[in-house]
């Protein structure tokens, strides 16, 4: 058996909790934060956050999108900071949102969780060109004890013009959930991402539909619910929840980040 | 009113054909042609390919998971390749499909859209988080000239276990297409992916569906469909159908791209 990431998801949850602290710098965020709109200014913010995260918490999720936007520069910002990242400790969440097919998911997998120099210990991907067309990436963290957070119900209210579609009278996210326990089974290797800005009733979802998996739940702090809510948010399913929280980290400046973690800590009791 | 790039589109469609030539550089691409799996390889790969489509074809789609599998150093050589493509006069749509929501989303309108390293001509993007959740994209190439096609129907068969999934009686390819008819109107600045490995009404979808609408059609040439066969596929759709062929253009080597896109052309009647 590989002792890999995956289980340096088990073991960061048992030792740290499962709080994951979110690395957003959007033009907003950086202008918040009295950073320059650059790569440079990307990594900086990066490095903020991943200093006051590597004593208290035990993972912090990247947002892809943000270091995009500065082309090669930005991807190299990001090789940095997932590098320093996990040379720390953390356990390291690729939010991108990956979807394709075949090969081309295949190429996904490389980059992500290959050993290139973007290897990070979980990647989210998006299903819409099917459940089976992630296989290329599911194998890869099985066999790099990586996971990979599939797309359920997302955080948005326009999610659903698309998420309310349902199959054989199964919702999309309750589809997408069932795909993940029959793939990820007794492994941590596939996990779903749930939001969490209403509760599961609201989403088709029930407890059960998500026994056992990993939930990245995006949507508390600056987004709208409260760390206190995870039991009422997710029920039984709520020992499994990696609650993800961004903006209101950095809201005050990032002078006070530390006391902004130590917060959202205490509201999980931690 | 900015003579932007769906101006371009529309003119490249009328002086070139609709023809798209894809570059791939998967592992057994480069392997096939003789090049390195490296981020260099991958750059020669496009270069190859670009210098025989810019004498005859109008737009070309580097699909982006085979550079990013390169992290920095592959974003460099697309960056290079983008901006060489659009020098030499070719429409370049990347073929991304990247989907979020919010600023997240409107990081990738920057890095693919914007006036970044990145920018290109169109983007390929991904509707699981909502139609409405794509908006700034579509702001953006509205206000750059830009086109945006949102995947509808792909062209993988396990695409049906998400695909087939229906809200109020009407099956996710047609609700995206018909999502993309209502934000275009009469611009060219929302299309549709819809795969050729199908007819339309095995998608669950009409050419009314699709009218007016840019339809770039992956699935043609090595994948199996034959781009003499567009018209019974599409039907009266097939006006707008932009088919995109990758593998059969570089499966004899690259001294003999030529020749294929040649037969491509002379199969379309070009």
């Amino acid at each position: 058996m590989v002792m890999g990431l995956g289980s340096r998801f088990a073991s960061i949850l048992e030792s740290r909790g499962p709080l994951c602290v979110g690395i957003d710098p959007s033009t907003d965020a950086l202008r918040t934060v009295g950073l320059h709109d650059t790569a440079e200014g990307a990594l900086e913010f990066g490095r903020a956050i991943v200093a006051v995260s590597a004593s208290r918490v035990g993972i912090v999720k990247p947002q892809v999108a943000y270091f995009e936007r500065f082309g090669s520069a930005g991807y190299g910002a990001l090789e940095t900071l997932i590098r320093e990242a996990r040379e720390a400790g953390l356990v390291v969440i690729a939010d991108a949102k990956r979807g394709d097919i075949g090969s081309t998911m295949e190429g996904y997998a490389t980059a992500w969780l290959g050993d290139g120099p973007l290897q990070s210990d979980a990647l989210t991907v998006s299903p819409y060109q099917g459940f089976a067309a992630l296989e290329p990436v599911f194998s890869r963290a099985e066999t790099n004890g990586a996971t990979v957070f599939v797309l359920s119900s997302t955080s948005n209210p326009d999610a659903d013009d698309v998420q309310r579609a349902s199959l054989a009278n199964e919702t999309l996210p309750r589809l997408v959930a069932r795909y993940a326990r029959q793939r990820s089974g007794n492994t941590r290797t596939v996990g779903v991402v749930v939001g969490a800005t209403r509760d599961l009733a609201a989403r088709g979802l029930t407890a059960s539909d998500l026994d056992g998996l990993l939930i990245l739940a995006p949507g508390f702090g600056a987004q709208g619910a409260s760390l206190r809510d995870i039991s009422d948010l997710f029920g039984a399913a709520s020992t499994t929840v990696i609650p993800s929280v961004s903006r209101s980290v950095v809201q005050h400046g990032l002078a006070n980040c530390a006391t902004a973690i130590e917060e959202h800590l205490r509201e999980l009791g931690l």
